[in-house]
């Protein structure tokens, strides 16, 4: 098939363009590099060296024989750079991780909310309004979060996408509808993510644009068969507090030495998924788009769910570590449950890695690796998710 | 009390600014004119001879004693006017008309529903954002829309935004919880009503603004008691098929003794209300702000629900006028069912003003005031909600 890849030159975007080119399909990369840009605006790098995208593609060339193009522009602002793309390329499936993906960055300053919903709902809007207007009847695979649905206690497996109710009308009879499962976004950048969803649903019902939209967990991991074929292929490894999700935190902290900061008590339970499911979920989703309609297709893209004081202490464990409770910058419950069906991939045949295997001890032997680029001050998360968060935090501080 | 008008200048932004006024509050309008450049670029003109900005509020000001501050930016764009006046202007309560309107707009071409998205999102998150960075703790009135929730003919009455809903978990147990009623968007100018309402419940819940959420059926009639003190400060009144509601559009057709033209069988049932009613429920709800918790207060603003053919079959009744049925460039259902609950602004004090009492007739003769005016080859609606219904509508007309 032919695939777009919106965002290829990101954390998921990267190895899932390798893993689709790996398997037969002729992959182009639309990426406008922002990612690199921000590295630099908020003076971190990737934990490992990445290499610059046209040497990236090149590597992948000279290493497998497989050609991926690349165009370079911004989804959100370039509207013609789009359209071009489309009608030249006329992609079957189009992968999209164009969007801002942190939620402490999204919560960082006024402008940078702004950015995040600026960026995140233009980019995704661009692409719908774009697939209509081309007539291009691309299926369209979107990366959303579990994080849109916040972390209440509800005691229930979590659905894919869709709760059935029961409410009663003025004269008491039930009844009974689908609706979209009730979001509650905990961030700006979850915020979008939630507002893509409408934009969707909207999408598929008025012009029959086939949809599918994938609720990941927290990725952790680094390396998939793929990038580790190559140094020059390496994937990006994020441990600051901005963009460092919280398992791949904990390793690099003890690589360094540092205490692993739990945030509050440790008890909000997340779901997790590894960089190789990742890949293969999104190539699963990609070559099984004709089975979508004008109902969106929703996954969830999870393997398991731990709480995050447990998985500080598999660390402490596993690499020898202590661990240090600081205040939550989030606005959250301390603890939480939660459980999440995976059906739909499991029934297209994945087959999940799980965080016990001897992935953690890769994942640790790259933190180790690559210690002396480390910048510890960087690991701390320092936005604060509300006025009352900020104040909490520097009285406990101080 | 101190309110800010955004979008003040525009259909029922200038006819509120003027009551708000005229009941003893200090008002200030921020504006960037957008609505006067896309009737330029459209290439038609309201009914009624609006004046420029600036005479609107001199000539207030010559009539009343009452002073009304301009500011001119756009919301969307210029963030640092927007914090800049709320500082110095510090106002108590918002009014937030500051959105693009028109459903048919919105779906005329990719740029422009590209331009709702982008206008209407951004406007209303540069206010969020600019409430929580400044500190203003200012209440939020905004101005949605029923439409919303799409046309449906779900048997129970509309209620006010929120649904309690009852779903069992895997164990078979029940549980129940409160949601925002699901929202089923018919245009990209809906949807991004409907988008609005997840940031307002986001920014609610994480950062405590005060907001109250309007959902308004379509507004009918042109003058109020305010806007009738003097010719310069005559209200707008859209007729085109772009920016004209229904019943305004029929009055029209009817003095220039064109036909009535019905989408369809005119069986789509619409919730209605007179802009005199209009004006006072924004006043209503802005008096009320301090009721307001971290839970966005959502109120029906409408008095009445009526069959399109019914309209139509009233004011050919009352004017004289024969009943064209041309095909429906929407994608909804062409008949349905509809009743809203409006509880809260009847509590609230609201008297309605109902079709059919005289005002039907002083919008006739406003109507007929103006024939002179009326280009009739903007009446028709040139756009279409997708491909599908652009080639039924091609064929029918051929």
């Amino acid at each position: 098939m032919r695939i777009l890849i919106l965002g290829g030159d990101g954390f998921c975007g990267w190895p899932s363009a390798l893993h689709l080119s790996a398997h037969g399909h002729q992959v182009t990369i639309a990426d406008s590099l922002v990612r690199r840009r921000i590295d630099d605006e908020l003076g971190v790098q990737s934990l490992t060296p990445i290499s610059p995208l046209s040497e990236r593609v090149r590597a992948w060339a000279d290493v497998t024989g497989h050609r991926i193009d690349v165009a370079e522009f911004d989804l959100a602002r370039d509207y013609e750079a789009l359209t071009e793309l489309l009608t030249t390329f006329r992609p079957e499936a189009i992968v999209h991780f164009a969007e801002q993906r942190a939620a402490p960055y999204s919560m960082k300053s006024p402008d940078l909310k702004r950015y995040t919903i600026d960026n995140n709902l233009n980019a995704t809007h661009n692409l719908l309004a774009a697939l209509v207007h081309t007539g291009i009847d691309a299926h369209v695979v979107h990366l959303g979060t579990m994080g849109v649905y916040g972390y209440e206690s509800v005691p229930v497996d979590l659905p894919e996408g869709y709760l059935t109710v029961t409410y009663p009308d003025r004269n008491g009879r039930s009844h009974t509808r689908e609706i979209l499962y009730p979001t509650a976004p905990g961030s700006v950048y979850h915020l979008t993510k939630s507002l893509d969803q409408l934009v969707f649903q909207f999408y598929a019902r008025n012009d029959g644009v086939r949809i599918t939209d994938l609720h990941q967990g927290i990725v952790w991991g680094t390396q998939t068969d793929e990038t580790n074929l190559d140094p020059r292929l390496i994937n990006r490894f994020d441990y600051d507090g901005d963009f460092g999700t919280v398992l791949n935190r904990f390793l690099v902290q003890a690589a360094v030495g540092h205490p692993l900061t739990v945030h509050g008590t440790g008890g909000q339970t997340r779901a997790f998924i590894n960089i190789r499911d990742t890949v293969r979920c999104i190539r699963l989703a990609a070559e099984t788009g004709d089975a979508v309609d004008g109902r969106v297709r929703v996954m969830n893209q999870v393997t398991e769910t731990h709480r995050v004081a447990d998985l500080a202490h598999l660390v402490a464990q596993t690499v020898g570590a202590d661990i240090s409770e600081v205040p939550n910058p989030r606005a959250e419950a301390d603890e939480n449950q939660l459980s999440a069906r995976n059906d739909t991939l499991i029934g297209l045949g994945l087959e999940p890695t799980r965080l016990a295997t001897g992935l953690l001890k890769e994942s640790v032997e790259i933190a180790q690796k690559y210690t002396d680029r480390v910048d510890v001050s960087r690991i701390p998360c320092t936005s604060y998710w509300n006025r009352n968060r900020r104040s909490v935090a520097t009285e406990r501080v101080e």
